[in-house]
């Protein structure tokens, strides 16, 4: 594949990674999807054969990535620093975007994880991702895997929130009970 | 309107409640809507003029006070033991739908929540009459307001942790560390 193409698939998951964010599995048509990446009509089926689901499993994938990155850049040897910057990050992004950009996973995962098994795999890939991300600063402890667990429960919880309300406050609020129980 | 008028608003509220929440606001369709409740085609704009809209509000009100409902059966003086209640509650439904039946609110919210005012803020109301259900227990304690929204986030992001991994897992393993933090 020519760098030409390589823009053209690079386009058709950035496309499919805000819209799917936004809107969910249901929300986010193909024909959408093709229009807001400004990709030729012919090239998603040449780019991903599998269709919509190759596609959206492959956005999901990268927003894993993306999001595993984040975790590990506002680490530091203090848990709760790291988790308030890891809020304050989200929230940042959550509010820029008009409370439309939360969990890039989330939307997805809650539409289909119960019945579309390929996209359920790569949304508990990425999951899973995270919770070893914030694993990894916790090791040591003998409650680190349900700390993880629950740290990462508690950012999902807090953004799902927080786009429900329109407001930052849930992620205030849990910031400062991980201060308080770390 | 009489019984039978009653009883047809009843199925496609119910039907409705099923559909948001297991595919979300954009995979519940009115047609699908309306085939799953059995109800007449045309019953839908006598009982809701304001279409599925209307329909979707009125579905995550029910919802909202069912779950509000459940979080005051399940409490007991023991904040830990009415958490465990509650997640084990979830979780029994959860397995029992196929990892479909998460939260009836949750889907919805993250659908459209950013861009559907009506819906909005039934989905906000929902969430904070249980935030407000989980606070009474707490009532007393100087970081109730705090500890409330975060026990809710808790729960939350279990769900919605349980769904995309299709397992028990998130569920207990919050359960445990709201038990060793309170």
């Amino acid at each position: 594949m020519g760098a030409k193409g390589d823009e053209t698939r690079g386009k058709l998951i950035e496309a499919t990674r805000t819209l799917v964010e936004e809107q969910g599995y249901f929300g986010a048509g193909l024909n959408r999807i093709i229009e807001t990446s400004g990709a030729p009509r012919g090239s998603v089926y040449f780019h991903f054969p599998g269709g919509k689901d190759e596609l959206v499993a492959e956005a999901i994938r990268q927003s894993g990535r993306d999001i595993a990155a984040l975790i590990d850049s506002v680490a530091t040897d203090d848990t709760a620093d790291s988790a308030t910057a890891l809020l304050n990050a989200f929230g940042d992004r959550l509010e820029a975007s008009g409370w439309r950009s939360g969990c890039p996973v989330a939307t997805v995962a809650l539409d289909v994880a119960a019945v579309n098994d390929s996209i359920q795999t790569e949304c508990a890939a990425a999951y899973t991702a995270w919770e070893q991300a914030l694993r990894i600063r916790l090791a040591g402890r003998p409650d680190a895997d349900d700390l993880a667990a629950s740290l990462l429960a508690m950012v999902e919880g807090a953004l799902l929130l927080a786009r429900a309300k329109r407001s930052r406050e849930p992620l205030e609020r849990v910031a400062r009970t991980i201060r308080a129980m770390i």
